[in-house]
């Protein structure tokens, strides 16, 4: 199994060393945060004293590199990568994925590179707030472009598969204007609603229960990381707002004029329902020769329709999909 | 202690019928839903046949009645009610308060009336989703207006703090603002966010993971219920509505144009943390004599601040302020 070099150990890279040590990999990490190294030392994992030190040792030891630091820092990240590991196995963890591509192509433009995103998290960050089952079920996006090496998309996979989760294959484009949709657009949705319920004063917040916690339990985050990764995504956001505008400008204008929320309300729970189904039903299994030259399009397809890889084997991947069509 | 009365048995009349009687009340109820009536009589509660013959016999035993059906049949209980049970103590668990009071006004001017609103519920319905714990800790809103009788308040929040809530005093107006906000809000915000989402496609449904999840989980309700009360709210809502697109597009602009959601994103976490602060704070204590002439103007402002009363000893309320003021 190769060996990790996990660089950043807050709630997702700390998980990350975590559970992929506890899958049996070797792994140690690098981060800027004095407070974090020494909680992961304490906790007897290998935290080297600079990224730099990290990265040479990754290097030394053909290790798969992970960046997991927030966005705005992977720039400095790669171009560490780029002196010290350039023939690295490369991916990374960070929320939205066409940005840290279009870095990774400037800077690496050879890198064994493919771009991950774990969809796991909560309100909480640092080393301190991670465990190695955080990923146990979720998704986690692992990327195709036009130039990805299938030995490189195979590595970042693997370690997805080690932590638990199971793969989602996806352009960068089109992870990022889904996550935009169901991760970045529920940030900003919070946001507005604590705002406007808190304008309500003291007895609404006195009177505040189950739907307005659930509403805005995201806010309770840390201000910075939800800008990293909402600012980050702007142009796709920007389009989701617009979809919530106008649908909330719709619904606004029915209950004015005709009182009536029946569209939005019957829409949204049908949409949920969906969402709640697609947790219960049987999928079918399919396998893709990860040799064939049309793999990774065939990976990116089931991806699109939804399906997701759940093994690795030899050089064939384990697919489960919907057997709606 | 008074026998209660409940008129429907849904997921709110059903548990007040089971918190009450577990609290020492003599109980009965009615519904038109013979599903409903049927389980009930399995577990072992009265049931009578009809709505009139519960009213009657809640006119003989000088109970207290509670209406517990959708905003929707209000007005057909309250004739009823009218007619059988003219002098009875009577309150609401319906989640809008002003259209209630003025159905009270125009259909029973001469009752001993205050009206009451429980903030809790699940997404279940009916009444196997009850359970007599359903209100413990949450707060109940018992309204307080003009004409409204302290003997008649008295009654309708001692029967919620039976069910183990704690008391917000309000007007029903000032009710319907706040839970416009914290209440209704949320639902119509979780069912455009369903929609937004599931426009995104099966890629975005097979990411969509916490934040999500919460921030849609009321659409899997009732159409029915929650159409009917945040259509019952209309102006209030609007209001609300109206707010929500103002920040709203206020955050597309400033995302458009500077990049940046600071203002959002940080407005919305200080609202979140205050919230979690008003679980957690030291309150004070304090009494007010429900004799004196001033006593329900008193109870208000309690509610206007924040406040809750948490217990009746024979002629005094016993209420729980924040120190802050």
């Amino acid at each position: 199994m190769r060996a990790v070099c996990v660089i950043g150990l807050g709630l997702i890279g700390g998980s990350v060393l975590r559970a992929a040590t506890a899958a049996g990999r070797e792994g140690w990490a690098a981060t800027a945060s004095e407070v974090d190294a020494a909680a992961a030392r304490d906790d007897g994992y290998s935290v080297e004293g600079t990224v730099e030190d990290a990265l040479r040792r990754a290097a030394a030891e053909d290790a798969l590199v992970v960046v997991a630091t927030p966005l705005t820092s992977v720039r400095e990240v790669l171009r560490k990568v780029a002196w010290h590991a350039p023939e690295a196995w490369l991916t990374d963890v960070v929320s939205v994925k066409d940005p840290v591509s279009i870095e990774v192509g400037q800077l690496l433009p050879g890198a064994r590179y493919a771009g991950g995103h774990p969809m796991a998290g909560t309100s909480s960050s640092g080393w301190s707030a991670g465990y190695p089952e955080l990923f146990s079920g979720a998704a986690w996006a692992v990327t195709i472009e036009e130039g990805t090496r299938g030995d490189a998309w195979r590595e970042a996979a693997a370690l997805a598969l080690d932590c638990g989760a199971r793969v989602v294959p996806a352009s960068a484009a089109e992870h990022d204007n889904a996550v935009a949709r169901i991760s970045h657009l529920p940030h900003v949705l919070a946001a507005v609603l604590a705002a406007v319920g808190s304008d309500g004063g003291e007895l609404a917040m006195s009177l505040a229960a189950g739907s307005f916690r659930d509403g805005t339990r995201v806010s309770a985050g840390s201000p910075e990381l939800i800008r990293a990764m909402t600012e980050g995504n702007r142009a796709a956001l920007l389009d989701a707002l617009d979809d919530t505008l106008g649908r909330l400008g719709a619904a606004r204008g029915a209950l004015a004029s005709t009182g009536s929320l029946k569209a939005t309300v019957d829409t949204g729970h049908q949409a949920r329902r969906r969402l709640e189904e697609l947790g219960s039903i049987e999928r079918e299994r399919t396998t893709i020769p990860l040799d064939a030259p049309n793999a990774l399009r065939r990976l990116r397809e089931i991806g699109e329709r939804g399906g997701r890889i759940i093994a690795l084997e030899d050089d064939t991947a384990i697919a489960e999909v919907s057997p709606m069509e």
